[in-house]
């Protein structure tokens, strides 16, 4: 077999390793694979490549233009899966671990794609919340937005998702318009490294947007700079050595550090062995003990259960364990593969060791496996191993020592108080779970314990085969958790990009922060002059034109008629008296929806043109009562588009409703489908 | 006169200080006003008692409640700002100082008062974000949500503005729900104790919500633990050196920085010396270099004006300069008072220094001013300095020296990339203002010089008097910023409150996510048992009472008596051949008014009850066009109870519209005031 040299890749060339070489085994059987070595790189000049080329080149592109080739990207990686499995299965991966990894790590892509043009602007800049209100007269106003930042981001990735962990830190990175330097962790290198390759064959990302460092970062870090990112998976003890490099703290580097923790599963007092949580929470952490041998940073390391069915937990847990058929990731039998390497076999029996002075041992041998059809003695494999505690407040290993493989250990609670309190004993986490059916458990457990978690995953009867599993992180939701879990988020969709981006409270006239923002604002310049908005097709619009409608009156006849039309017959607009009492109204009124209608009866135009459809309405609120013999006008402005494809454009249009005193009766946006 | 005698506060007691004391200097006489000591504090005690007494006590309460008790503390300090301003003139402030400092931390508190009822829920978690659909059916969905830190923040202030400092801090702090401990800057520690007392005195606060360090923090620090926060103000080296330290970076302990930055205050291209721009400008930057001698982290420290307009500039501060009265901050005439203190003058004069090596000095002295009505001797008086810089490119002190005092530097610019540039060699600050009256100047500014500060501050003749200055930070806006800033954030709003609160990504049925967000999410249970909704008073409903309406058919008639009623003769729902050209239609369809109008018929109780008034309308899609002979029925399902006050609530509530194939036609969310 041909042993896989791994390159570096800096500046836009192939970098091949120099001198001595080291082998990377292959975890199955323990026999060199791959290796890499020395390279020489000049890792001022790769962060200065991907600031001053990658950089302005990923900034010259919109969001919009950034998600397109985050989706050309996904598309790519898609078609080339098969190479990338065939390399997976040597780093001990089943094919299911595989698709969490390799599947999993495209399905980010295009999640990311998909969310950068749903959720953010077809701009450079992000609009980030709420206009605020500075001034009584509205001359000056605040507006929060976020810009790329210049620098560039480093990632250093966990060995267990060799493909996965280097494109959830992609995708937002390069969303945001930032460059990346890739460190892959050696162990599993040659997998990052082949799916790396692709990405650089596929042409899609401009210079500089991507470079990879097989090796040692040497003096990478001591080179960043205030506008640079880190982001790093992997353990708490190289996390703190890295974040407390002198030039990071003193340049404040945003250091984003995502950690394996002691995760826990909770087994609610209402789900007991009777019912179908009990399935469920079986399946789940025997599934969570055994995929990917047990090396996730989200794996259950403590299962929490009712003191009462504790025994009954282990005795399932302890069936479905000796029914995993432990072996030859390629075969379609094998459940679990083996670990990454000798080493991590090794600190896990390590560290399984250290739970055992507080845990006895229910089921597995660290020292014994039964391998089918791989060589158990050259290749990482090791059986699980499944602990139980009986004081697990007296505890404190079980609470912080993760061994990283197949290992777990099963502890009583009395009441949900006490299981939250065993699930914080961990100091943070990535994620806990919680099988309940009960919602006033679901709610106790975030009042007791989201403050230690970042994911609560509640899985039930009702969640079924829709439950995503306890161990999955999804591009939708963040990924992170306080103190042991590092302190830091990635992904949570748009979230996730703004750690690559820099948040800059804005604060100016109405006509600045409708230029900054590509949005108008009210108070700023409107155009007039030109011809009706709806006879403007989208690329011809220009944001702030404006049409001032004629006015009409609403007549008492319009309201009774329009009651008994619609069937809207509220006392308010019926009934004088009733409606005065109302603290609310003067008097009769018009429906809020008559106003809304004669809105549109003025400021609509009727022949076909570049408007093609009203296809929603935001932000409606009723400022003022409008009253019989009152009459109304409407100033119509187009505030934003939002997006388009290849037909058509969206646009927003503020609509502003004012009665004959030129008071606001009514404000709201209105959305349209335009012809481009 | 006596001398003040400043006491800590530890676990609900004053502590008063042992052995010898350190004298605290006025900064106007440099004689002995105030004098601290040695405190008995056990510091993990004070922690211990903040987590476990103040925490849970916060925590009881909702967003609401700990939003009144801030105003209740915003209008009890505001009733005693008196003794406060005359403990301020010692700082050296004069009385515009003093509001800065004082009315400004109590408008802080009110602006956290307000938005916590506006914008955050009565209840104690927080919905952070829009609900995810992670799975098709619906059965399975994430949605993040925020939830109070259960350990304690240290909050460590900055001597300039001992007031607003402290309370800036305690607004977000104490509406997230945690505990904290303040520790003054010992040089103005006597004002910042006055507040704080009061504070105590008022009664507001449960027992343990605020404790107070009046001297050393001992191994305060050194405890911290991953649910604790440090939130930070003062020098870039003291941030360093405390974020470092072992503990923290372990833990993951957050730690805010917001340290003194090179703030820049650029004049734009378009605004010449002949421009409204030109006063407006030369004001604020001699407000800025003057107000609080100067001491401000917001400070312009770096004037960057076109070539052409440099001479002007320089003239134009100057003399404005010189007309600035320094001395007693007692007096009205008085515009400047004195530094906080000696050694502060002191190191002015050496940072001064520094600068002079790149810059010629071109107003003032450094050793030489002119005091009215105070000893100049005595006192902590400087002169204001103005330098002007030949050649900016080549410079550094001028854009990483900070003279913390009335000193700043003026150098001139080619092009509006080179002012962005420029202002970008500060590496990071906290604000940096813009003079200009051309959006796209504006726009320019934010896409190349955004990622380098927290705050962007355009002023022109239409903010005018509008515009709330450079150097205040607001509530509202972030307050913070990237690199030598910090890299920190405060205030901003509720962002500011978050990082006190962890966020946690939910996944879960939607019965589990509505009850852990109180707002009732489609695809959960519903009650259609009860009676009409409209029914219902606040206090009586519950979330996910429903109603079912009878349904309604849309006649052809209908479309053209509404069209020809409201005067919306769109072609869409007049001419067939028209509207069959359109991509979106099948042929003539209803309006969308149409469909919420009968919508309102279907669902509406007309009699008087405790539903008084819609008031607005948000996120409605139209999901399907609604053809003539098809009907319509309605789902009114409770979703939310938004705020109450003594007299009403208000409730948003969904609504879907469903044609006869039980196809989803809109959806939207109704808001209305209900009787309590």
């Amino acid at each position: 077999m041909t042993i896989l040299t791994l390159n570096s890749y800096a500046a836009g060339k192939w970098i091949a390793p120099q001198g001595q070489l080291t082998p990377l085994r292959s975890a199955i059987t323990g026999k060199s694979f791959a290796q890499l070595g020395k390279y020489d790189l000049d890792f001022p000049a790769m962060a200065n490549h991907a600031r001053t080329v990658g950089g302005p080149a990923l900034r010259a592109l919109t969001f919009h233009q950034r998600a397109a080739k985050l989706k050309a990207l996904a598309q790519y990686l898609n078609e080339r899966r098969e190479p990338l499995y065939e390399l997976s299965y040597e780093t001990g991966a089943t094919k299911s671990d595989s698709m969490i990894d390799i599947d999993g790590g495209i399905a980010t892509l295009f999640v990311y794609a998909s969310k950068g043009r749903r959720e953010m602007p077809d701009d450079t800049i992000f609009i980030d919340g709420a206009l605020e209100q500075l001034s009584r007269s509205g001359n000056f106003l605040g507006q929060h937005v976020a810009t790329s930042l210049h620098g560039v981001a480093v990632h250093i990735n966990a060995f267990n998702f060799p493909v996965w962990g280097m494109l959830e830190k992609l995708a937002p990175t390069l969303l945001a318009g930032v460059p990346a330097i890739v460190k892959p962790a050696s162990a599993t290198a040659w997998l990052a490294e082949a799916a790396f390759r692709m990405i650089i064959e596929s042409g899609i990302l401009p210079d500089g947007a991507v470079q990879f460092v097989a090796g040692s970062t040497g003096d990478l870090l001591d080179g960043l700079m205030s506008q640079d990112v880190v982001s790093f998976t992997g353990s708490a003890a190289t996390a703190s050595m890295l974040r407390s490099k002198p030039n990071l703290l003193s340049n404040s580097v945003r250091f984003i550090a995502e950690q394996d923790s002691l995760n826990a599963s909770v087994f609610g007092p209402d789900a007991t062995p009777d019912t179908p949580e009990f399935d469920a929470f079986i399946k789940e952490v025997h599934r969570e003990m055994t995929a990917k041998a047990g090396q996730k940073c989200t794996a259950i390391r403590r299962i929490i259960v009712p003191d009462a069915a504790r025994e009954a937990v282990i005795e399932a847990l302890s069936g479905r364990l000796a029914k995993t058929v432990i072996g030859d990731p390629r075969n379609e039998a094998t459940r679990m593969g083996a670990l990454a390497s000798i080493a991590q076999r090794n600190d896990v029996r390590e560290k399984a060791a250290i739970i055992a002075r507080e845990a006895r041992l229910v089921y597995g041998d660290a020292d014994k496996v039964t391998v089918e059809g791989a060589d158990a003695e050259n290749g990482a494999f090791i059986s699980p191993l499944l602990f139980a505690c009986d004081d697990p407040d007296k505890a404190d290993h079980i609470h912080s020592v993760e061994a990283f493989g197949p290992v777990s250990t099963v502890m009583g609670y009395r009441d949900i108080g006490h299981a939250a309190a065993l699930a914080n004993r961990g100091g943070g986490s990535l994620v806990a779970s919680v099988f309940t059916h009960d919602p006033a458990v679901a709610r106790q457990m975030v009042e007791a314990s989201g403050a230690y978690h970042g994911r609560l995953y509640f899985a039930n009867r009702d969640t079924g085969k829709d439950a995503t599993g306890h161990g999955s992180p999804l591009p939708h939701m963040i990924h992170g958790g306080p103190g042991r879990a590092g302190g830091g988020e990635e992904m949570g969709g748009i979230r996730g990009v703004m750690h690559y981006m820099q948040r800059t409270a804005i604060q100016g006239s109405p006509d600045l922060l409708s230029a900054i923002t590509k949005t108008w604002v009210a108070g700023s310049t409107t155009d007039e002059e030109k011809r009706h908005p709806f006879r403007m097709r989208f690329s011809e619009l220009d944001l702030g034109h404006t049409l001032w409608t004629e006015s009409r009156t609403v007549s008492l006849d319009d309201i009774e008629h329009f009651a008994n039309f619609t069937g809207d017959t509220f006392y308010a607009h019926m009934d004088e008296d009733a409606a005065k009492a109302n603290p609310f109204f003067p008097g009769r009124v018009a429906h809020g929806y008559l106003i809304l209608s004669f809105a549109a009866g003025l400021f609509v135009d009727p022949a076909p043109g570049p408007v093609l459809a009203n296809y929603g309405l935001d932000n409606l609120r009723f400022m003022k009562p409008v009253s019989p013999g009152d009459s109304l006008k409407v100033r119509l402005t187009a505030k934003h588009k939002t997006r388009r494809n290849d037909e058509y454009g969206e646009v927003r249009w503020d609509v502003a409703v004012f009665n004959q005193s030129d008071e606001q009766v009514a404000a709201y946006e209105l959305l349209t489908m335009n012809a481009l």
